[in-house]
């Protein structure tokens, strides 16, 4: 899916900043896309944008409308019904990470095909892909694998991505989850594929490349939580990743939504690197991202400089240290 | 999904035996459950029933016919339309495992709703489930798994069930493919699942259950099959299985559809143990299944007494030979 930019922010009226993540997502990392904020009464989250209504947005060119929010259980409610059909009719599209799809609401469904607009349910694809092959094709690639979900991958491959950009290296950022298709203005919501085609989709979303291009893919999941890791497994099989980066959260205690410990860093390692050999003999790991915010920064830093000597690889985080000590590998390594 | 008995089973006019297995397996597995097949002029395949019409069955009781062909590209010919709506008008619900959905041909599904009829697409799924929790449930389970697809797992888990069954053992067999689904009558197409509910599916599948109890889980794929591992990872994790045995197909040279190498037989037992422990720590292999169909007798023996001695567990041609000496292993490990 391809999403038309610049972007309407729409926030809604969601109670924290947390609501809002996604909104947030798409201003730290494409600001140059969003004209503004559009924020209802009560709204108690704030991306720093100008607010303007829908129809200062048109005029500034705004294409779509991204609802950047979630509200419990990923239902709409009805003023905001109104609101979507009123930048539908304002000649925007939409685009929302909710559970319920635009198009089953026949006021939204009317008015984006009475305007000719764009509905963009990012957690669902109607895209068919073909089974993975297996089959090696030209190009490099990093994923992004975890100790468990929501660990940072999305942020540590935006911020490879952006640092590889910087230095003049051949990049794309490829987005898995319905946060990074926002963020990049296309990709697939992987876990919303059918079973079948998830490695197939994964194939399909970094394609073959220039030799010395880098595919830098979300990861999702992890091979260690019971709910996910065929996800993570059927992702890493259609990657084929030349390079992995290991991210981890070194406060949690158990897994994301179950009663499992979480593997250490060295148990993803050794597996990544075994379950990848069968798309990618080549596979290694460059190095490990972990999301120190919950530390003070002496703490941050020793850890950081602990994991990298224990496992002999930079050891970054994405926001506080930034990437570097890893891109330095992979150009040292693949581009020599 | 739950499917009426009996059968009519539809072999349409299918060029050859092979397009009509899934009836055949019906045939096979449930023989008591069909009242006849019906077939079109020219047509190929014979599954040994009585040739009837839809009227007889419909006489004779059949609740549900199935359409037991696959035809190429999964489509419905427009004349198989016409005995669909025929069935729908005698009373019967009609069920199939192609990729055309019944409810998408407007007379199928406008006959099916003026006769309050049943439509069961098979080969796919509407309900939702809940992801994995990975918590250990009551029950025993038994899963297999493979060297590649399409090496006997259906068969390996039909016939491990039979014969817990004629042993008075209490046994289900769950089904997760849609001829295992018309087989058993009941189950979910397991690779139409969305990716995210794979193990939570499989967890589904297989409830909570009497301590000695033992669901009978069709396997799907392969940990080693580049197109389809993920699947396979999740329903592992989500079927927890206490045993598993590795089916295997000994003339094959290169996976199903792709171009890599079979893994062996003890590649597969040991990444089943080391990813099935994440859910099951006491997951254990309990034998191995070979289809010896395309050997002499004498060759087939053979590799399965070396083979069985080569593993030290149960060796057995479900057809050929039989399961009993796995049940025998089942017995007396867990009921002794």
């Amino acid at each position: 899916m391809d999403i038309a930019k610049p972007y309407l922010l729409f926030l809604g009226d969601v109670k924290d900043q947390l609501a809002a993540k996604t909104a947030q997502g798409v201003v730290d990392w494409r600001p140059d896309w969003c004209v503004g904020q559009m924020r209802l009464e009560g709204c108690k989250a704030d991306c720093g944008l100008k607010d303007v209504t829908i129809a200062e947005a048109a005029a500034k060119g705004a294409k779509t409308m991204v609802v950047g929010v979630a509200n419990a259980g990923g239902v709409l409610p009805d003023h905001w019904v109104a609101r979507i059909v009123e930048a539908l009719n304002q000649g925007l599209d939409v685009a929302t990470g909710l559970h319920k799809r635009l198009g089953t609401i026949p006021e939204i469904a009317e008015a984006a095909k009475r305007n000719g607009r764009k509905l963009h349910d990012v957690r669902y694809t109607d895209m068919t892909f073909a089974t993975g092959k297996g089959t090696k094709r030209p190009g490099l690639r990093l994923l992004a694998v975890g100790t468990d979900c929501s660990v940072g991958k999305k942020y540590t491959t935006l911020a490879l991505d952006k640092e590889m950009r910087a230095r003049g290296m051949k990049s794309d950022f490829r987005a898995t989850g319905q946060t990074g298709v926002l963020i990049s203005g296309r990709g697939i919501a992987l876990d919303a594929v059918i079973a079948d085609f998830i490695a197939g989709a994964a194939e399909w979303l970094s394609p073959a490349n220039d030799a010395d291009h880098w595919d830098v893919i979300e990861g999702q999941g992890s091979l260690f939580h019971p709910s996910f890791a065929g996800v993570t497994l059927g992702l890493l099989h259609g990657a084929q990743p030349d390079a992995f980066v290991v991210c981890h959260e070194p406060t949690r205690t158990k897994m994301r939504g179950v009663e499992h410990a979480l593997p250490s860093i060295a148990d993803v390692i050794e597996r990544t690197i075994v379950e990848g050999r069968l798309t990618n003999p080549k596979i290694a790991c460059v190095g490990i991202a972990i999301n120190t915010e919950h530390l003070a920064e002496k703490d941050a830093l020793a850890l950081l400089e602990r994991t990298g000597k224990e496992h002999g690889l930079p050891s970054v985080d994405p926001i506080r240290t930034g990437t570097g000590p890893i891109v330095d590998l992979l150009q040292k390594r693949y581009h020599a």
